[in-house]
This record gives C-alpha cells, sequence and structure tokens, in this order.
C-alpha cells in the first residue's frame, strides 16, 4: 500500500510541468557547460568548476531516470524514448570514470534529451522514423549499386590509385565523396590520365547514384505527403449528402405505402 | 479641425500611385548610386557628387517616413512593413555621422524597400514568414544535432586540428561546411589519419544533417502546398448537387401532404 | 491566283511529314558537322570540307525558311518559334562573313532548331515559359537580396579583398558563387583573417540565399503541379449524380401535377 | 511426357522458397568474396582459396539459370529480369577466361542479382523505368543544350584553354563538372583572364542547366505522385450516393406506377 502510495506521489510530481521545465533548464545548462569545455582557455581558468557543474547535472539525470523508473514501473521499458535517455544517460556514465576522449565525448549526446522531453520534437523525429520502411526497397538498391560500384572501382583503378581505391574501405570512402559531388572532378581527371575506362565510370556512377538518391528524396516526400493528408482526412467528410438521399427515400417509401393504403380503399369489395 | 483635414490631404498624396511610383523611382535611383559607389575609379571622379546624391535622397526618404508616419498616427506602428521601413531608415542615419565602414555598408539596406513598397513581393515574404513556424520543431532538431556534433567535434579532434575544430565557434563553422558538402572529403581524409571515428562520425553527421535538411525543406514546401490548396478551396464549391436533393425533399414532402389530403377526402364519413 | 496556288503548293510541301524529317536529319547532320570542326585534327585534315557542307546545310536553311515565309505569309510572324527559328539563321549568317571567334561560335545555335521542330519539345519549353511569370515575384525578391548583398560586401571587403570583392561585378561573381556553395568556405575563412563580421555575413547570406532559391524551385514545382493537375480536371467529371438528381426532380414533380388531377376529379363537385 | 514432367519438378524446385533463399545467400556470399579480393593482403594470403570459392558460385548460377531456362522454356526470355540475370552470368563467364582487368571487375555485376532476386526491388526499378518515357522530353532538351554549349566553348576558349576545351570530349565534361558546380568558379576566374564573354557564358549556362534538371527532377516527381495516386484511385471509390438515388427513381417510378392505377380505378367508365 506504502510503495504503490509513493509511485502514483512520485508519478505526480514527475508529470508535474515544473518538473518538466526544471529539467530542460538543467538539459539546457548542461549544454552551455559543455560548450564552455571546449574552449582551452575556459578550461584552463574554470575547467574544474564546469566539471563540478557538469558532475551535479549528471547525478540529478540519474535521479530523475530513477524516479521515472520506480514510477512507471515495467511500464518504462515499453517507451522506447525511456530506453533512448536510459543509454544516453548509460553511456555518460561510462566515461566518467574513464580518461578516453571519445567516451567523454559522448557526454554531450545527453543534450538529445531536449528532443525526447518536447513532445513536437518526438513527434517529429517519430514520424520521420516512421517514414523510414517505405523508403527501405529504393535504400536497398542504393546500398547495392554503391557496394558494385566499390568493388568495381577497387579492381579497375586500386593498382594505380591506391590512394582512392587501394582497399574496398577507401573505394566507399570515394565514391561516396563522389556522390556529395564534392572534388569528383579532380579524381576523374587524375584517373583519366592513366584508364580510359574512368571517366565513363565515374560519369554514369554519377548519374545513376543521383538518379536513386532522387528517388530516394521522392520517395521520403511522398510518405510525408500522405502522412498530412491521411491526418486531414483521418475522420472522412460528414457524408450529408448520403444522408439527405437516404432520408428521402424513407419519405418515398412511406408515401408509397400510403398511396397503397388508399387504392385499398378506393377498391375494396364492400365500398 | 485644420490638422485632421491636413492628415487627410497627407494620406491622399501618400496613396496616390505616382507618389508610389516615385518612391520607387527613387530607391532604384539610390541603389545605382550605392553600386556605383563600389568602383573605386568612379568614387575617385564623381565620389562627391554621388555622395551628395545620396544625402539628398535620405533626405527625401526621412521627408516621406514622417508624412506617413503624421497621416497614418499610431496605426502606422501596427503594420510591421512600416516598423521595416522605419528601421532601416535609422540605420541608414547613423552612419551618416560616423566613419565605420560597417554602418556605411548598411546605407544599402534602404534598397530592400523595394520589397515593401509592392504589394506582391510583400505578399511572398509574408507567405514565407508565415511558413515559418510549420517548420519549427525540425529546425530546432537540426539545431540540437548541430550543437551536440559541435561539442563532440570539439572534443574529438580539437586537439590535433585545432584550425577546424579548436573551439566550439570552429567546430561550428567547419560542421556548417561539411553539411553544405563544401571541401568536406580534405577534412575527412586528413582527420583519418589521427583518428579512426573521423571518418564514421563526420560520414553520420552528413547523412544525419542532410536528412534532416530534407524534411526541413519538405516541411517547407508541404506549407506551401498546403496555402496553395487553402487558398483555391476557401470558398468551398458550389453545393449544387445538395441544393438540389433538398429541393426535391420539399417536393416530395408537399407530395405526401397532396396525399394525406387526398386520403382524408376519400375516407371521411360524411361522404 | 498563281500566286496563291503556288502558295498552297509550298503550303503543302512544308507540312509534309518527310519534309520535317529531311529538315530534322539535315540539322543533326549541321550538328555533327560542327560537332567535328572543334577537333583540331579533323580541321587539319579536312576543315575544308566541313567549311563546305555547312556551308551547304546553311544555304538549304535559308531556302527552307524563305519557302516557310512565303507559304504562311505574315502568320509567319505570330508563331515565336518561327522567329526563333528566323534569329537563329540570320545570326549564322552574319558570321560567314566576318572573322569573330564569337560569332562563329553562334553558328551551332542552328542546332537548338531540333527543340522548334518537334511538337512535344516545344510543349515542354512552352509548358516553362509560361511558369516564369508565377515565380516572378520571388525571383524579384532573389535579385533584390542578392544586389543588396553584392554591395554590402564591396564595401566591407572591398578594399582587403580585391581580387573577389573589388568592383560590385567582382562581388556579383564571388556571391553566385558563394550562393552555389562552391569553394564559399575557402573565401570566408580568407576574409575571417581582417574582418570579424565576415562569417557571419557570409553564413546568413547563405541560409538566406539558399532559402529563397528553395522557394523559387518550390514555385517552379507548384507551377508544374498546377499545370498537370488543370490538364487532368479540365473536361470536368461528368455530373451524372446531379443530373440523376434532375430527373428524379422531374418525375416527382410529374408525379405531383397527377395527384392534383386525381385530387380535382374526387373533389368535383358534379361527381 | 517425361520431359515435360521433368520440367514440372524443375519448376517446383525453383518456385520453392527455401531455393530463392539459398541463391540470395550465395550471392551475398559472393559478394563477400567479390569484397575480400580488393584488399591486397588478403588476396596475397588467401587469394587461390577466394578465386576457388568464387569458381564454385559462378558454376552454381550457371546451372541455377540453365534450370530456370529448361524449366521455363520460350517464356524465360519474356521476362526481361530474366535475361538481366543471363547477361550479368555471362560477362561473368567471358572474364573467366581472359586476363583483362576491366572484364575481371564486370564480375562483381553478379551482386546486381539481389535486385532481381526481391520482387519488392523489382518493382521499385520497374517504376522507375516507367517513369523514363515522361521525361524524355525534357532530358532530350537538356541534351541539346548541353551539347549545343560544348561546341560553342570548343570555339571559344578552345585555343586558349586545351587543357578544358581543347576537344569536344573535353567539353563535354567540363561542362558536366560545371552543371555539377564542382570548381566552376576556378575555371571561370581562368577563363575570365583572356575571354570578356566567358563569365556571361558560364553563368548563362549554370542557370538554363540547372533550371532545366530542376524541371526534370520535378518531371520525376510528378510521375511518381501519379503513380502512387493511380495505386491508391484504381478500384475508384465505392458509388454509395449514385446507388442511393438509382434506389430512390426506382421508387418514385413504382410510385407513378400505383398513382396511374389508382387514376383509372376512379375515372373508369363502368365506375
Amino acid at each position: 500500500m506504502t510503495l504503490k502510495y509513493t509511485r502514483r506521489q512520485v508519478l505526480t510530481i514527475i508529470e508535474h510541468p515544473a518538473f518538466t521545465a526544471t529539467v530542460v533548464t538543467l538539459v539546457i545548462l548542461n549544454a552551455i557547460v559543455l560548450g564552455l569545455e571546449t574552449y582551452p582557455a575556459i578550461v584552463a581558468s574554470t575547467g574544474a568548476f564546469l566539471s563540478y557543474i557538469d558532475q551535479i547535472l549528471l547525478s540529478v539525470f540519474v535521479v530523475e531516470l530513477c524516479m521515472r523508473l520506480f514510477a512507471q514501473g515495467w511500464r518504462f521499458f515499453r517507451d522506447p524514448w525511456n530506453l533512448f535517455d536510459a543509454s544516453i544517460i548509460i553511456v555518460s556514465l561510462v566515461p566518467a570514470a574513464g580518461a578516453f576522449s571519445v567516451l567523454r565525448a559522448l557526454r554531450v549526446l545527453r543534450v538529445l534529451r531536449l528532443i525526447s522531453v518536447f513532445p513536437s520534437l518526438r513527434r517529429v523525429i517519430g514520424g520521420i522514423v516512421a517514414a523510414l520502411p517505405g523508403i527501405g526497397s529504393i535504400g536497398a538498391i542504393l546500398v547495392i549499386i554503391y557496394y558494385v560500384s566499390a568493388v568495381m572501382a577497387s579492381q579497375l583503378f586500386g593498382a594505380t590509385h591506391p590512394q582512392w581505391f587501394g582497399t574496398l574501405d577507401a573505394s566507399l570512402f570515394s565514391l561516396f565523396q563522389i556522390m556529395t559531388l564534392e572534388g569528383w572532378a579532380d579524381i576523374a581527371r587524375s584517373l583519366a590520365a592513366t584508364h580510359a575506362a574512368a571517366i565513363p565510370f565515374i560519369i554514369v556512377f554519377i548519374l545513376v547514384a543521383t538518379f536513386t538518391v532522387l528517388n530516394l528524396f521522392i520517395g521520403v516526400m511522398l510518405e510525408a505527403m500522405q502522412r498530412v493528408q491521411a491526418e486531414k482526412c483521418s475522420p472522412s467528410p460528414p457524408p450529408t449528402e448520403a444522408k439527405a438521399i437516404g432520408e428521402l427515400t424513407t419519405e418515398v417509401a412511406a408515401l408509397k405505402e400510403q398511396i397503397e393504403a388508399l387504392t385499398w380503399i378506393l377498391t375494396r369489395p364492400e365500398r
């Protein structure tokens, strides 16, 4: 009884607007602290203080997470946004012990909690994620074309231009660069000096990849348009006309019965 | 009485098409003068003359603004375009005294009055501004992702590549550059020499940022499409069918009454 | 009579499919000849021959133009595509005399006749041209913003970086380059060394210009979508339902008259 | 009889889900093997083994192709995807004998069979291919503009800048590069030193080409949108109202007959 009561109390607290506002404020404060820590001069002067604030904020977030876990019980794990928040906090706890800069850098992921706190931002992300399956096929085709092109590029140009196409990794990177049209002409001109097939290969790759990416973008756009239309049309327009015609039919049927009665009156034998 | 009369007179003047045409001509003349002032050779030969014309035009614009303020009274401040015009003129007045090139450069903002003078251009800007709230959520997500990535990039690469990621400012600039896909491959290759995580980090950033920007663009497009459809559909199509059904229902009701009367005639006892 | 007859004869010839096919073949042949003339080795060996063919083809096109002018009379000048063809041929005649390479280069514009020959291509160009007024306002705003930014850039950075912003021409070019996001970061970093305002200026310019261009693109797209929908909807769907309701109303009205007649029969005094 | 029976047996095998799953697995395995072969270190250690697996997989694919050819008979050649698979396998057989790296590189095209195996990917490609005729006109215009510009560029700039515009091939490549906005400003600035017409030429080319490509993209998008709408609308919405009106008309007609009968009863002479 006491546990259930405490749970309800905690739930009342964490669902209070002031609680959410406090969390938002602390996340923004944390974002500022982490931003300031990127300036060497500021770290040199007040680094210890900033680090101290960061530790306190992390503790607060851990307490908040535990409160939500306690209040919601197993339901906590059903909401993917809770898992998102939890994994962000857990990742932050690991580097606190270690000294690896990569893990330290992950602390700033905590700022992404700004997305999970606001329902409107959560909805936008939800919409984007919901649109992903719709573009899965065209995405798969892009990946297949990209992989095939990378293996071909390695075999064609790997021997003469190892800096770009020496291994499959290098080819994948170079073709991604060419797909973004960044510096592709320099690579093409350089390859053309030794390979006659280089320019046709790269231009065909650019055309095919660009066209596929365009279709991917159109897919995302059509998904978004259908989502918007579905939201607008979901209650379906009230069929006032159909209703009017239905009532009219009932009326005419009643009329028919009346006339039938009238006919019976006029033609009854005993009259 | 006299004041009210004068006001009405001034209002008649400033609303006259010839007045607007004169203002447009003077703004374009001003644009040409300011354009000519960017050629050192022309400034050397006729700089004083151009500067003199610019001063006269500024005076004319100040007079015009005062006329509109006088004629419209407090209503003047309700139209945001009036505030836009006023701030442009006020900014122009400040540098007239000083010698700062930055403030002098702001004089050319006066040419933006071409937008506020034409109602069709004002409507386009109004439409774009009205669409901004609709993309606020996705814009906020983009800013959060951008900030988080910049802090991470500073912590990961700041020590070894201070020219790009030394401070948060530098990282924000470099990531904006990478988001525009300008020279990103050179940065990525340079970072890759010392950081194994650089290429995955940059490619994930490009994919996430590009996809978010794509969704931002789709949001702008959907807003524009809905605006166009709302303009088309606003009067609602004439409900000719609904009207026809209504008349039919009235007709059938009259029929029913007639038949009822007929039935009464045929079945009345005294017959 | 003879003139009129000859005209009709010529009209019959130029409207014959074989005539059009011949013109298309000759234009393509001309395109190949002009293409071959760009190879110095080919010009050295068979340049005189190619030049001779080009002259013959030009003569044929002049004859064809005269035939169309003769057959169509004044109506010739009403079709803008005829004016397009005529100006292309006239431009070709000028360099035939002179020795200016710029004028010689204009001969290849004749190949654009491939567009005016095919009705389907003419329609596409017609559609694009018809969409231009719809994006006039947003285009005007882009031009104003672009001009204002160029004058500002000249005044701010002209003194220190004359190679990019020395005159208004140079600024217009550099800002166009920045708008295409080509090498903008190098310019921005270079300016930032001497001007604190450079990076905010360029980033604001990129955001505003990109957003305006995006709205321009959306405008083109919406025009195209409305054109497609207008083509589909133009005959308006057959109003079968409205027609059915109309017939029904006539039926019910006839019914009413019958019942009125019946009522009169039953209630006439002499009965 | 035996042949027909065997055919049906083979058809049962190749249409079994497990058979498709095996083919997919083998294609993916082949993709991995071909990927590994791009790493010189791996080729040095286990190259012979990988090459051996590749030979076995190719044999399996040849057998699978023959099975499908045997089972489907002439129908095999009606499905373009079968021809796609067959040509991929045949191309793979050729380099197995030769030593040309270009032909060897084509072996990886076998991985494209992943597209032909999955019906959903095949449909996406089918949709893209079906949309191509719809953009044929605008594509033809783009090609004409591109060719005309390349010939002009060769004649204007070929003499002074042979590295970019020396021949038609070079001009076509350089203009494609300029169309992708990659390094166009460097080319333009370099040309501007000797040709006054260079910058206007290139900027007009960029504007025209970009606008045409934009219209091409819009065409692809509109095709995709119509395809989606056609799929949605194809069964046509159930005409409930039309049905209701039809029933009402039947009802009113019955009413009319009854009243006519009634009138006949009341007005018959013998009454």
